[in-house]
């Protein structure tokens, strides 16, 4: 049996949220569209050949990954066998600048709403993993949030109410927004404010680790 | 690479919780204490292996079983490369009947805070397992609650208290959980009373699907 992993590398950036695919550059599926995924080797754990795999086909490197979902219907590759785990993870669009190589020809960012037909189940495993992000970004309070490595260090609640919008696609009135940020106690205020701006500035705030781990743990 | 299933099934009786293991009755293994678990046909699916090898190691049937986590260090069995998707789910004790069969000698309910040295990583697996049930009982208004098809159809709201006590590992004082309540609208007072009992019976709840499906999704 053959087991491979599939990376989703979802991209936050300010025009909304979108997944990382590649363009397939060689064999019978050339020109198609897929997630950036290959065969794990007999002598590495998982996690590493996520990681591998992702930087060998899109040049993204030291990007943590998460098992998202184990795909294995007996079906899903024609002709063979092959059972793949399913790794997600999310980052700033900015931090990274994709470069195709090995057997991809391109690689680009999509916007989850409007993905094209990929190889095999990988629509559906875009599908899951886009769940998976949502539902840590929902209850969270137990691990590091979502966006400590996606915001930069300093931000402000609107950045902060864009990102959990376009994460979850849905749209926060400002008053309950700012309702939510009392279920987390690690946000804390700065004595920083905004410099670059002609309205009134607002207050940075940023992710404090020590108060997180003493109340969420 | 080989693959495999293991499943971790989670037992809830009045007397806590409890993982079934298997006793292996062949090979160099023989006698040692294993989740039960084997390899994937070629061409079968995921869930169908983990139901299969459940049943036919331990003749628990029509057990729904979900994926856990997959686990697959290079090192995870001596000797060669297999990786294995780890399944769990919880039943009440009293509904299954174990009976071990194919290469186990035995199959037995294990509390969870005294398992012993298991074969490979299956002390790892039911680790995770045990986290990911304690996560889907904390967060689980989206989804069809953890005791629906545990706790008897009409149930007292001290014998919900000590299944989210016995999963959880914790004591509710009996306010506060009164107060959780009100976070499933889907938990709804029947015009039913304990009648089996000496002191004052108390009211019967039960879970209302439709409710919940109007509230939940």
């Amino acid at each position: 049996m053959e087991v491979s992993t599939d990376c989703v590398v979802f991209g936050y950036g300010i025009d909304g949220l979108k997944v990382m695919l590649i363009e397939i550059g060689a064999s019978e599926l050339k020109g198609k569209w897929a997630l950036p995924g290959d065969r794990v080797y007999v002598d590495e754990d998982l996690d590493q050949a996520a990681v591998r795999v992702l930087k060998e086909l899109t040049g993204l490197e030291n990007i943590p990954l998460q098992q998202a979902h184990t795909f294995g219907d007996a079906d899903r590759v024609p002709g063979k066998r092959v059972v793949t785990i399913g790794f997600y993870t999310i980052i700033n669009k900015m931090d990274v600048r994709p470069t195709p190589s090995k057997w991809a020809d391109a690689a680009s960012w999509f916007d989850v709403n409007n993905i094209p037909q990929l190889t095999f189940d990988h629509n559906a495993i875009i599908t899951y993993a886009l769940q998976k992000l949502r539902n840590r970004l929902r209850h969270s309070n137990r691990r590091t949030p979502l966006w400590e490595s996606v915001l930069p260090e300093h931000f402000t609640l609107s950045e902060l109410q864009h990102f959990y919008e376009v994460v979850l696609d849905r749209k926060f009135d400002k008053g309950n927004f700012r309702k939510k940020l009392n279920e987390m106690p690690y946000l804390i205020e700065t004595e920083i404010f905004q410099t670059d701006v002609s309205h009134r500035p607002a207050r940075l705030f940023k992710y404090d680790r020590k108060t997180h781990e003493k109340y969420a743990y």
